[in-house]
């Protein structure tokens, strides 16, 4: 199974695919999409949307994770982020990508075990769990190569619960 | 000049396109996008982007006013209306549409000569100025004829400051 997680930001948004074979996890890819600064508010958007697409077109993950900012610092911030998840979320549509969110408690804590874990401890776990030694990973990636572990383990954990409940009933 | 207004909501986005030839305003398109309610939330986000991109192509306005939210009532609000408006603005970024960004003060002040008015009169007031007697109108129709309007109203205003320059330089 493959799948696209993503870190959403007006000035650069993670994204990090990875493959799981049964209990091995491999980064395909990952970085950032970073639009042109020069750019208009709504160019920026639409930048962040056609990169996006493009990532999807390319590497064609079956599922995407995502955090669920619903804990936004305050009003301001919440406009700047709907706004760019908003960007995301038309490109993830127009792919038909099924979508799947997380709190960043939950991503953190399914990284590092600890749901405050700040964002160079994520990295560092990210790191660990991929096997990928790279010195020039961005916080923003690794943000979003954490959302996709972590919906790779909810993931595992759905198909351990089905076994054993066929088994169980047999 | 045609200038197309827009009251984005998740539920009802408000659309109202005007032409404008010297004082004379005429309404020649408005209504609301409503994204089909069964369907999830982001899918919802790109039927908004894809009507929006029909009615540009359509009726081709040469700029486009939409009002910035920027004193939402909370985070979970303005997370919400964000993610709308980068939808939105994703579709006009798409469409090279240049974009006007307004208070609800500026455009309710225009219509209607109070920064406060309530939405039915700001309806009111722009079926007036439009003369259009319409039972039906929505109410998210006449708040994006009314951010149309407001932006003529300022055109206007530049023109005449411009004229006013060159007869003053000559």
């Amino acid at each position: 199974m493959r799948v696209l997680g993503l870190d959403p930001s007006l000035h650069s948004t993670g994204f990090g695919i990875i493959e799981s074979e049964g209990e091995k996890l491999q980064a395909i890819v990952y970085g950032i999409i970073k639009p042109e600064i020069r750019a208009t508010f709504y160019q920026r958007l639409n930048d962040i949307r056609i990169e996006l697409e493009k990532i999807v077109d390319c590497y064609r993950p079956d599922e995407v994770a995502i955090e669920n900012p619903f804990y936004a610092r305050n009003v301001r911030t919440a406009l700047s982020l709907g706004q760019v998840r908003g960007a995301v979320l038309v490109a993830l549509a127009s792919r038909n990508c099924p979508l799947f969110e997380y709190s960043a408690l939950e991503i953190k804590k399914a990284v590092t075990g600890y749901g405050q874990a700040e964002k160079d401890q994520v990295q560092r776990m990210v790191k660990i769990l991929l096997n990928v030694d790279d010195d020039r990973m961005s916080l923003d990636a690794s943000d979003a190569l954490a959302a996709a572990i972590c919906h790779l383990n909810n993931r595992r954990l759905e198909l351990r619960l089905e076994e054993n409940q066929k088994k169980e009933s047999t």
